[in-house]
């Protein structure tokens, strides 16, 4: 089933998206009223186990919108907290990242041996076809990274490799959007990474069960219709249940939790000289079953 | 005002501390019941420009509790988002730091040109005499770091220095746990910042007009009664109006958000041989005006 989050004059709504049309299936919020209404996809996805069999059974009865008439969401907007990210996770990425003289870790090049976690704050979440602010002010090293991103269904602590996958409730895209300059200045990367805009997601919150292999998808990415990145998700170092063992060991994961696996190789600091974005720039990424985000780099 | 968020029987409740007892102002959570219910903290502080002025007038024709008769949890025990924290931003630490080996940035005992920023988990939080869990499985080198954690009000971005303190709401303490090992063999420092109960906060969330200047104020850990860290809030490299506007300039800062503003010197790593936390230590933070914490490491 693919959900989406969608805007319809001034209600926000989740929908569950189908061969082109739409289906409204609850109002998370009239934005005209004062007071927040219903529910929202972190609540769908913690009552999953009673509302996916309802909306199964009984969504094809609803009445339709087509799918190009609304205005899609990220389809968490406002996730519970920072979205969780990995670095540094296919082997060739790793290659142009440590060519580029960005690595400020002083270990240029070489694996990791254990997965590199950061965060993007929630306010940097924005929809599949928004607008990316450039942040002149602030960066003119404005760079992409195409990424798979994992969403937490059952959350817990202490969750193996082999249950890994029972936790994930499903699957979307981010863009993982970052200010190289700001993310080398500021050493650690959560601020390189987290300037508001700079994580497009959707289109669809699409569940696990519609994703036979995880591991066969492919990750696209382009610039103005130029392709920059294109893996495939089974090259990943650290696999989703490596990932989702390391950090539910010693964090309780929770539903609704955002898990950004990592970029492949073909970002702009990757080429020689670099190549980032600017204003006016359209930036797309898609995956294999997961539709894809089309996102237009802002004047301002 | 000080403020609390509490326990008592199956309640989670808000309430005013004052000289030794709480008046409780409103029920979060009966927690008992299935659903949810009032506000908590996070409300409050949103709300403050009206509720704010009803809790000066109303507060003390309450009933009271004595203090020590309730749990103190950690005033926001549910961040809204991860905890925003500020990594070298005192010179002794720094010294120290660079002198552990720790420090993997390659570029050691340097003054930061621009703060380091990175996040701990949500799910880290406890509260003021919660017991800590040491994680054996995960790390040998747990160390603690006593900090001044500022509390946002107004939310914005683009906020200047000169307008940063309109946007404090108040203040507490966290004593940042940290999980060294983790923090170096990850290079990024969220998993190892962000280990369960890793982030004791509390006892109260205090009001921003209760501290005069908030430079003036001293921060103290002791473990088993030793002191080991001991520094003026004045001695930050950059200051609360720094990193708010740092922060703010490209992140849209949300009321409730939690920012850490660093360590002094004096933890465990700054020592020769480290000084680890054990199973049964006792960390105390203490800040002028703000209380202390004083949490136990655990036996598992």
């Amino acid at each position: 089933m693919k959900l989406v989050t969608f805007r319809t004059g001034t209600m926000s709504r989740i929908g569950v998206a189908d061969a082109g049309v739409v289906r409204g299936v609850s109002v998370v919020r009239d934005v005209s009223e004062l007071l927040p209404a219903g529910i929202g996809m972190l609540e769908v996805i913690e009552a999953w186990d009673e509302l996916g069999p309802v909306l199964r059974e009984r969504t094809a009865a609803l009445p339709t919108l087509p799918l190009d008439s609304v205005e899609l969401l990220a389809p968490i907007p406002a996730p519970r907290r920072n979205v969780i990210c990995v670095g540094k996770n296919y082997r060739d990425h790793i290659t142009e990242f440590g060519r580029s003289g960005y690595d400020t870790s002083g270990e240029r090049v070489e694996l990791p041996a254990k997965p590199i976690l950061f965060s993007k704050a929630t306010t940097s979440v924005t929809g599949p076809t928004a607008a990316v602010e450039p942040h002149h002010a602030l960066t003119s090293e404005l760079d992409y990274e195409g990424e798979l991103c994992v969403i937490i269904g059952r959350g817990g602590r202490g969750i193996t490799r082999e249950q890994a996958y029972q936790h994930v409730w499903g699957y979307t895209i981010v863009n993982d959007i970052t200010a190289r300059d700001l993310q080398r200045d500021h050493k650690q990367w959560l601020l390189g990474k987290s300037l508001d805009t700079h994580c497009p997601m959707g289109p669809y919150a699409v569940t696990a069960d519609e994703i036979t292999d995880v591991t066969a998808l492919e990750i696209e990415t382009t610039v103005n219709g130029e392709r920059r990145q294109r893996a495939a998700v089974k090259d990943m170092i650290f696999d989703i249940p490596h990932l989702i063992a390391t950090l539910s060991a010693g964090i309780t994961l929770l539903p609704g939790d955002l898990i950004a696996t990592g970029t492949p190789a073909g970002v702009g600091i990757g080429f020689d000289p670099p190549r980032f974005l600017s204003s006016g720039d359209l930036v797309e990424v898609s995956i294999t079953g997961l539709g894809r985000l089309s996102n237009r780099i802002a004047d301002r």
